[in-house]
């Protein structure tokens, strides 16, 4: 039964700072998701006196130790050996694996250096966890101690290789063996414009404690909240479909997304299904919404350009702002910024487009336009909105949160929503 | 002698998956630098018996223990709580934390919560460890084990404030009582354009093992170099700063900064001694390149603006480039970027000028033109650069590594230094 966990993460290049060990904060979250109590994360180097006592205590402790790393083809890689060693197994050389990797190697037109063999050894009863994507294998193995039976998983360290086998071979194994016949079924709404107090409030009255678990993840300036159910298959997720409309009509437009999605990938998409061409035009986030939007694969077919008029010559020669403007409103205000949505739209024929102009800070900030002070405007045909902000934070949260607004701004024009409905920046 | 520490780390926070642990990561690089072992990271969440066999267990095992958090004002933080009831210390009230702390509240407008006292509760013995920023001040107390001292180290989890009181008052603390009468001597050097392995084997005939440890930490594109010291004070820079003369000798030009610096401040700070203006033209990089530029306060002063032409039509409308060129040798094609880059310079005044086009990917290859198939052009009086470049990886992997070479060609430039002279790249 399996209800504790502890991670067991190892490596040298964790204990002297030189990576942050993300892998525990993956599986921390993973077990969460699915209703596993992990006690302890023990992060230890590739020492072996220090790596036995990380694993003699974790099985101790828990019924279920995950491991990652140490696993690879190397000297300093001592994971296998000392599992074998404290549980007083053999090692066995898997057949299978030895002609995976092989032939791994193979598709790359090299041969498999000798000392990679050393990856197709496990400890005996170990049942072996194949590795689609590189060439160390995983394993998993059962080890009685005093009271319980302790379940060792040892994965590999690389992320890309961990997460696939955590997700398509270790969760669904765990949820057979978690002792209970009840399930967790998890949503995840993605949401923007509302705080984190604002959205407990919103969903306190909605959802009892012991009708789902739920979550909230701050990432600046998105807030993502995770609503879990446990109950039997099939109950879990209409409980859980049910709850998801209860939430979906409390938060309304704040969510912007259901399941890991990105404030870009959801403009895109709007935009793509109602082949709307866009244009940027920015100022104080110098280039990041372009950089947002293009870092969404398919984003040539709905984005034109990006005119990014940092000094106020270019303002007025790419995008055609008047001279006026700039002299009787500054670069920092809703009429400068009207005209540069309005000239980026022009200029490059899109069917919308939006522009930012702000004082990003540090430095630059006056009584009238203190560090933080944003406008933001979008033309489309018929349309030309635009509204001032006053920010706090640093220049990168500056620029950053102006990206999202702008984003969302898109986003709610494409969906006919308010623009700049924002409960997070009323107050 | 404080030789071997342990780290703890607590929170439900970082045991449920919602945060990645930063601290640790923070606090085993610094331990490394100066030269202290770092046996083990525990991480418990908010249980108290939890949090006890932690302490316990750290105690046990080591010289020094490093904790962050739980020393808030509410009940989850437990921290004070355990350690004098595992010291079997009583608490007491430090009067001048809750003076400091009621005009910290008194500074904002606000009175102190009565709960905030609890902040300036201290087991007896302890040495409080003001906190200049926040309102927690930490605090380190010695502990007799059976077979050595265990000295505590309490410290807030909020990284803002723990950093600075880490730097100021726990290193310092720490290297007097090292047990050594040599300090280290550290220096950071920011590569670009050179393998690991490559810089490995540049320095590996330079420095020997004995002279100095030397570290990488490969953090995509840029690598960095540190190289620390020991030797008694004064000696200890004395030789690192000859050491560093080697490493400059050898490494050349692939160096872009020492200390912590980004490639994108290196080079506005050239500009800004150059009095050079410039502008960006960006295509498959889609505004990453300005979007880096003006993460730098002040980049006003050099950055004139960032034409994002992502689409043919926008590259000819806005940057000028002749169909013909486009026709003949498509947009991802030295040609295309040369009148790019050309076009931006005319277009803005600036004095030199970048441009990108390529396939970030992951579609939109072919036989001809590959993903990560990237051309970039650099345009200045009387200069007109370009190279073709195949690059690996993701589209977000492309992106920045274009995004980087961009700005290397800028330093390059501005420095009279050869252009993309990149080894990496070669293989």
């Amino acid at each position: 039964m399996i209800q504790r966990a502890v991670i067991l993460s190892t490596g040298d290049e964790i204990t002297t700072g030189k990576v942050v060990d993300s892998n525990s904060n993956y599986l921390a979250d993973k077990l969460n998701e699915i209703g596993v109590d992990l006690i302890a994360v023990l992060t230890v180097g590739d020492v072996p006196e220090r790596l036995e006592w990380a694993w003699r205590t974790a099985m101790e402790m828990a019924d279920l130790v995950l491991s990652t790393g140490g696993i690879g083809p190397t000297a300093d890689d001592l994971t296998t050996e000392i599992v074998a060693r404290l549980t007083g197994k053999a090692l066995w050389r898997h057949e299978p694996s030895v002609v995976q990797m092989k032939r791994m190697f193979e598709s790359i037109g090299r041969v498999m250096p000798e000392n990679n063999i050393k990856q197709a050894l496990f400890p005996e009863t170990a049942e072996v966890i194949t590795n689609p994507i590189g060439t160390a294998p995983g394993f998993r193995m059962a080890v009685p101690q005093a009271r319980h039976t302790a379940h060792l998983v040892v994965m590999p360290g690389v992320p890309r290789e961990m997460k696939p086998m955590m997700e398509n071979e270790v969760i669904p194994w765990i949820r057979l063996n978690r002792g209970s016949d009840k399930v967790f079924a998890t949503r995840i709404f993605q949401t923007f414009g509302i705080s984190e107090s604002g959205l407990d409030e919103a969903v306190a009255g909605l959802i009892k404690p012991e009708e789902a678990k739920v979550g909230f993840r701050a990432s600046f300036p998105q807030i993502s909240m995770k609503v879990m159910v446990e109950d039997v298959p099939g109950r879990a997720e209409q409980r859980l479909d049910e709850l998801s409309e209860r939430v979906r009509g409390r938060v309304g437009s704040y969510i912007y997304g259901e399941g890991e999605c990105s404030m870009e990938e959801v403009v895109g998409r709007l935009l793509t299904e109602r082949k709307l061409k866009l244009a940027i035009a920015e100022s104080c986030t110098g280039g990041l919404i372009g950089h947002r939007l293009t870092n969404v694969a398919g984003s040539s077919s709905y984005f034109e350009g990006d005119l990014v008029t940092y000094s106020n010559k270019l303002k007025i020669s790419v995008l055609g702002v008047r001279e006026e403007t700039l002299q009787n409103h500054g670069a920092v205000s809703e009429e400068c910024v009207r005209e540069m949505a309005a000239g980026a739209r022009a200029r490059t024929g899109a069917d919308l487009a939006v522009a930012t102009s702000g004082i990003a800070g540090p430095g630059g900030g006056s009584a009238e336009h203190p560090v933080g002070t944003v406008c933001i405007a979008l033309a489309a045909e018929g349309v030309s909105t635009s509204r001032r902000y006053q920010f706090r934070g640093t220049r990168d949260w500056v620029k950053l949160l102006t990206s999202q607004v702008a984003l969302d701004w898109l986003r709610r024009h494409a969906l006919g929503l308010p623009i700049g409905e924002a409960e997070v920046f009323r107050r």
